[in-house]
C-alpha cells in the first residue's frame, strides 16, 4: 500500500465524460490498497469564463474580489469527482482550499503556502475516504480566499504531499512525461523515465511547460518524488527526483528552448563603475524581468551591454532604453525580436568537461550563429536567430545521442 | 442613518449590466448615510446550469457534495458586485456562508441556520465598508458547506437582519410589492402599503411566490420588518411587519390562489374510530403532504372522506388509496386533478363575522359551486372546479372592493 496524491489538471476534467474518467482512474488505484488524495484544476475554460464576467464588471479587476471569484472554478471539479467517485461506491469527501486549511499568505492572486493542516485529511483517508481538494487556492490567517496564481494546482499537489509525506506525487497532464525535447521539433525526442530535481527546474525555466517552476522548488526542497504522466493513456511517465546513481550515465538528459525572448543592446556605453546597475534598475523600474545578460570587453572605454526580456516586455523596455541612453551618453540602442534561447540540460555536465565545446561545435557545423551564451552548473544557453531554432535543436539531439536511452549512448563529448 | 439588510434575488444579478444597476443602488443607500448589508442569490440560470453538470455525473445527485457544488452560485455573484461596488468608489467586502459565518445544522441541501457570528459583519460596516453575503448558504459546525434549500436567499437576509438587528430587510424582486391578488388575473389589483406577517405568511402558503415562506416566518418570530420592492424599479413597496391600528380597517387584504392541488375522495367508508388514521397514515407513508381534509357526517353507518395533495402527487396517492379502499372495504376512490383553490386573506376576519357568508354568496350568485371549505382566524380557502377560478377571483376582489384603498373602502360584510 502507498499513499499517493495525485493532480489532474484542466483539461483531465474539462468536462462530465472525464471527470468521470479521472474517477474510473482513481478508483483502479484505491482497489489497488492506496490511500489517495486527489488535487485538482477548474475545468477547462472556466477559468477564462470567470475572468471574462470580472472584466465584463472592471477590466482592471484583481485583488481580494478576484480570488473569492475564480476559487469556485476548483470548487465545482472537486463537488463533481466527489459524485463521481462516490456513485462508483468509492467513498469520497471534497475540500476547498479553505476548508482543508491549505494557510497562505495574503497577497491575493499570488499567495505563498505557508502551512496545510493535515488532520482534516488524515482522519478521512484512515476512515477509507479519498479526499478530493480544490488546487489553486488557500486562505490566510484572516479567513480570506486566497490563489495561487495560474497553474498553482501543481504547487498545492506537491505541498500537500511533502506536507502529509506522500509516497509519491503524480502530476497527471495531457503529455505522458518529461521528453529530451519538443516532440513536435524532434521526431524522436525520448520520453524520459527519470530527471533530477534541478534538471527539471532548468527545463521549466527554460520553457518546457510540462509543470509548474514552482512546484518543482517545492518538490526538490522537501524531496517529493514527482512524475509526471498522461491522463488519457496509462504509462510510467517520468520520475523527477533527487539525483542517483542511476542517473550517472546521461550527460545530458535534454534540450530546452524558447522563442519568447528579446534581446536589447546598448552600445557605446562608457565603461564605469556602476553602468550595469543604471540600466537594468531602470528596467527594473518597469518590473520587467532580465534573463540573460552580456557585457563585452571594454575596448576604448566604452562598452556594449546586451540583455534579453520577455518578448511581451520588449516595447516597453525599449523605450526606457532610449532615455537611458541619452542619460548616460551612450551611443544607441538596437533591439532583435527575432531570436531563440536553446539549452542543453543535464546534471553530467558537473562532471564532465567538453559539453560546451562540443554544442558550439555543432552549431557552428551547421552555419549557426551564436548571439549570446550563458552557463550554469547543468546547463549551457546559446541564443541563436529564431530562424535556427528547429534546424540547431535537431542537430543537437542528434550529435548528443538523446533518441538513445543512456546506457545505450556514446555521448562523451568528443571536443 | 438607518442600517438595512437589502437582499437582491438570481434576476436582478442575472447579468454583469444587472450587477452594475444593483452597485448603483446600493451605493445610493450608502451615499444617503445608511450602512449596507447585501445578501445575493447566484445569478439567474447558474444553479440550474451546476445542477445540470451534477445530473450528467448523477441523475440522484443530492447530499454533500451537491452544497459544495450549488455554493459556488452564489460566491461567483458576491465578488462581481464587490468588484463593482469597489469601482463605484464605494468600500465592499464580499463574504461566503462559510466565511461570515452562518452556522446551521447539517442536513445538506435543506440546512437550517442556528446562529450568526456578527462580529465580522460589524467589524466591516464600522470600517465604512459594504457586506456582501452570499444568501442560501452556510456551514455547519464542522466546518462542511451547507445549502437552504432552493430560494433560501431570503432566508439568509432576514436572519441576517435579525441577528443583526437590522432596521429594515428589503427584499428586492422582480414585482415591486405585494398585490391583493395576482395582477396577471385581476386588472385592478393593488398593491398593499403593508400586510402583517400572520397575512403574508398565509398569501405565500396559498401559492403567492413573492417570498419564501421560511424567511416570513423568521422575520415574523424575530420581529425584522421586511419590505418586498422591485430591483428594476423605483418605488415604496410593501411593508410586511406586526399587525398596528393603521391596519384595522381592512378587512381583507388579499386573495390568493393556486392550481397546484389535486382531490381525492373515498366513499363509502365505514364510520368507525382510526379512519382519518387509516386513510392519511398511508399518503404520510409515502411522504406527501395532505392540504385540506374534510369528512362528511355519516350516513347509515357510512361516511365520505375527502383531502387534496399536490397535483405532483396526485398519481402516487391514488394507486395507494385503491389499496386502502380494499384494505377497509370502502365502496371507491374518485379523483379530481381540475380544482383550484381560492383564499381571502385578511387579519380582520378575527373581529368581524360575516365574511364567510359574504364569500359564499358572492361565489354563489355567479354560478360557482364550493367542493371544499377550510377556514382559520385570518383565511376562508374554498376549491372549486378550475375553470371558475378567474372568474371567482375577479368577483371576490370586486365585492370586498380590494382595488381601492381601505380608508375608502366600504366592504363591511353584508350578509
Amino acid at each position: 500500500m502507498a499513499f499517493i496524491v495525485q493532480k489532474y489538471g484542466g483539461t483531465s476534467v474539462g468536462a462530465p465524460e472525464r471527470i468521470e474518467a479521472v474517477a474510473d482512474k482513481v478508483k483502479g488505484f484505491v482497489d489497488e490498497g492506496h490511500q489517495v488524495v486527489v488535487v485538482v484544476s477548474a475545468m477547462s475554460g472556466e477559468t477564462n469564463r470567470l475572468i471574462e464576467l470580472a472584466h465584463a464588471i472592471d477590466p482592471k479587476a484583481r485583488g481580494r474580489e478576484l480570488d473569492v471569484l475564480l476559487s469556485t472554478g476548483e470548487q465545482v471539479t472537486i463537488a463533481l469527482l466527489s459524485m463521481a467517485l462516490a456513485r462508483r461506491g468509492c467513498a469520497a469527501r471534497s475540500y476547498t482550499g479553505s476548508q482543508v486549511r491549505i494557510l497562505t499568505d495574503s497577497a491575493y492572486n499570488k499567495a505563498r503556502i505557508l502551512d496545510i493542516d493535515q488532520a482534516r485529511v488524515r482522519a478521512d483517508l484512515e476512515a477509507g475516504r479519498v479526499v478530493v481538494i480544490a488546487g489553486f487556492q488557500g486562505v490566510d490567517a484572516e479567513g480570506h480566499i486566497t490563489t495561487l496564481g495560474r497553474g498553482g494546482s501543481d504547487t498545492t499537489a506537491v505541498a500537500l504531499a511533502a506536507a502529509l509525506k506522500a509516497d509519491e506525487c503524480q502530476i497527471y497532464t495531457d503529455v505522458d512525461g518529461v521528453y529530451t525535447t519538443d516532440p513536435r521539433v524532434v521526431d524522436d525526442a525520448r520520453r524520459l523515465d527519470r530527471i533530477t530535481f534541478e534538471e527539471m527546474l532548468e527545463m521549466a525555466s527554460l520553457g518546457s511547460k510540462v509543470l509548474q517552476i514552482r512546484s518543482v522548488e517545492f518538490a526538490g526542497k522537501y524531496n517529493v518524488p514527482l512524475r509526471v504522466l498522461s491522463s488519457f493513456k496509462d504509462g510510467p511517465g517520468t520520475l523527477i527526483t533527487l539525483e542517483d546513481n542511476t542517473m550517472e550515465d546521461a550527460l545530458i538528459s535534454g534540450i530546452a528552448f524558447s522563442r519568447d525572448e528579446a534581446q536589447l543592446t546598448i552600445t557605446g556605453v562608457p565603461d564605469e563603475p556602476g553602468i550595469a546597475y543604471r540600466i537594468l534598475g531602470a528596467i527594473a523600474e518597469l518590473n520587467i524581468e532580465v534573463d540573460m545578460i552580456v557585457q563585452n570587453v571594454s575596448a576604448e572605454g566604452l562598452t556594449d551591454f546586451t540583455f534579453t526580456v520577455h518578448r511581451n516586455d520588449y516595447d516597453r523596455a525599449m523605450d526606457r532604453l532610449r532615455e537611458v541612453v541619452k542619460d548616460m551618453s551612450a551611443r544607441e540602442v538596437v533591439g532583435n525580436t527575432r531570436i531563440a534561447k536553446i539549452s542543453l540540460v543535464g546534471v553530467g555536465m558537473r562532471s564532465h568537461a567538453g559539453i560546451a565545446s562540443k554544442m558550439f561545435g555543432v552549431l557552428g557545423q551547421e552555419g549557426v550563429n551564436i548571439l549570446m551564451i550563458s552557463t550554469s552548473e547543468i546547463k549551457i544557453s546559446v541564443v541563436v536567430q529564431e530562424k535556427y531554432l528547429e534546424l540547431a535543436v535537431r542537430a543537437l539531439h542528434d550529435a548528443f545521442d538523446l533518441a538513445r536511452h543512456p546506457e545505450e549512448r556514446t555521448d562523451l563529448p568528443n571536443a
